[in-house]
């Protein structure tokens, strides 16, 4: 984001706390306000403003609209071994999410890898958060979650799948390496943030109204038509994603999610495995180093081209906005203060 | 395939016992031969000849090279609860893939879910036959391999990435949902099919050695610069399937694995979860059987357009196959009887 007269900066610590004046005042206990507001500052912080300070004004109008219930915990409903099955009660996304991912954590930690499914939660804002929580604990970390109706099937010209962000993490150098997409090409996240800041994309994402190709992110915004990645395999694999989070979890399937505008009530799959029982634990963390010693030696195809893992680049974001505030469309702090 | 007079047609228990023969010939036992000739024989079967009878001298050439051991078999390393590291012993790769599938199916019957690391294992051939196999006995199958580097990273134009194939299965009506697809936008079994077959990519599939995008298969099976599906997307996940195939079996990376000419001593990955201790075990079939339901409701972009899920057309193939022989060239087949 450009530094010009329509963004601010706004301190990491101010945003957070506003966050949580903001979730006391709806219904929050101090530890999840605290807890809630913390994922949505370090969204921001990291770079993530449409999971972060752009998204929570619609976080709070789902609370107030009874979507969202700020008071709920999970309940476990199944266990098989390493495999549960958890009721999501309607509460916070991003602490269901926390909660789901860290139980997944402890069931790996007993028996090497474990997987929770939870079904009825909400929005988890930026999948890659629970990625980086289970990866910073030593933890390989493979989740995702269905959404509402957002993607047509390959072929097809209405959205019936969803774009069903998923994450891949690794624990690396004592900090991670984490893959967080969604099955569109662009997130609708992105796509907002490409619009807010008046930008082309960089390549066709979808398609408009009319059926054509589009660089122009209004036009997909409206045509709710995002090109899947890999044209049918990512909407293959959409498609599986829906139904292993609707199956494991017992939840509801993206076709009955139904409403894009009120996204609420989904289901979500969480793995955890665990590395340090592993005979080759001590050498580990060398191997992924010769890994991406290996891809940094790649030949750019050009001189403007950097070779980068995933997350590579966050530590330099939050480092960057942790020192100089985080960048903000005035409008919407300006809506935010006024909740 | 089209007939013509470069291809003929061969009964599958002719194909089947042909590879066979040879396998006994080359050192299998008389059940492992039968077992890895079915698989090479079925994938020919069920419409996937670039890997069953287009790649069955090439696999043949390697056990005579000594890369591929027919008489090993995997060895337990280390076991913790549901996550199993397994040695591969070079033995042949759809041999120790059915054993690691099956074995990730054991543990999940056990615990829920289980996991199998395998380490200095072969080629699997169709990635696909190892979740159908899994799928069939009611287990979610989720598994990869890493490859040689024949993939550059985002932004690279070297091959130092491996295209992953990656598999997803689910059972569905007595049989499966399967998607079985390679990191690049086309694999490689592909684009030689095409290449044989004389024909243009239907979407840009990679650059040509001067670096422009191309349709034409040949100038990318020249180049070795696959597009990843999804751009940068695809080259991500291609990565941490690498990394995570490499350190959880203790096995080589894609970098180590080096030369794509004699591709061995791969890296793979199977999970398996059970489905029939969920509490929702009797409705999952329905909930699958309304989510394609709801998918094939789509409409369609034009009037050539179906929606499908994947692996919907495999019993549709496997039955004319089966009835009519299986379409093969010419050429290919006479390779495969001087064997």
């Amino acid at each position: 984001m450009e530094d010009t007269e329509n963004n601010i900066r706004i301190p990491f610590t101010i945003m957070k706390s506003e966050f949580s004046r903001i979730l006391l005042n709806h219904g929050f206990s101090a530890e999840n306000a605290d807890k809630c507001a913390e994922i949505f500052a370090v969204n921001s912080l990291e770079g993530v403003n449409s999971h972060g300070v752009n998204r929570f004004h619609r976080f709070v109008r789902n609370i107030v609209e009874g979507l969202i219930k700020p008071n709920e915990v999970p309940r476990l409903i199944h266990k098989s071994g390493s495999l549960e099955q958890w009721e999501g009660n309607l509460a916070p996304g991003p602490l269901n999410a926390t909660f789901a991912s860290d139980r997944a954590t402890q069931l790996a930690r007993e028996n090497g890898i474990g997987l929770v499914a939870l079904a009825h939660t909400n929005h988890w804002m930026r999948g890659g958060t629970y990625g980086w929580q289970a990866a910073r604990k030593g933890f390989v970390f493979i989740g995702w979650t269905n959404t509402c109706p957002n993607m047509p099937a390959w072929g097809a010209k209405d959205a019936r799948l969803g774009n069903n962000p998923f994450v891949f993490a690794v624990p690396y150098k004592n900090d991670a390496i984490v893959l967080d997409f969604a099955m569109s090409q662009f997130s609708y996240g992105k796509l907002e943030t490409y619009y807010r800041e008046g930008k082309k994309l960089p390549y066709t994402g979808g398609y408009n109204k009319h059926g054509d190709l589009t660089y122009e992110p209004s036009e997909i915004l409206e045509s709710w038509r995002p090109v899947p990645i890999g044209y049918w395999k990512g909407a293959s694999l959409s498609l599986l994603l829906d139904i292993l989070a609707a199956i494991l979890s017992s939840g509801l399937a993206t076709h009955e999610v139904k409403s894009c505008f009120s996204e609420y009530n989904v289901s979500q799959v969480y793995i955890a495995i665990s590395l340090e029982s592993l005979p080759n634990f001590p050498a580990i963390d060398n191997s992924i180093q010769q890994i991406i010693e290996d891809l940094k030696n790649s030949v750019p195809e050009n001189e403007f081209a950097t070779i980068r893992y995933p997350g590579e680049n966050i530590a330099k974001i939050r480092a960057a906005n942790l020192q100089d505030g985080i960048p903000v469309i005035k409008e919407v702090w300006n809506k935010v203060l006024s909740l």
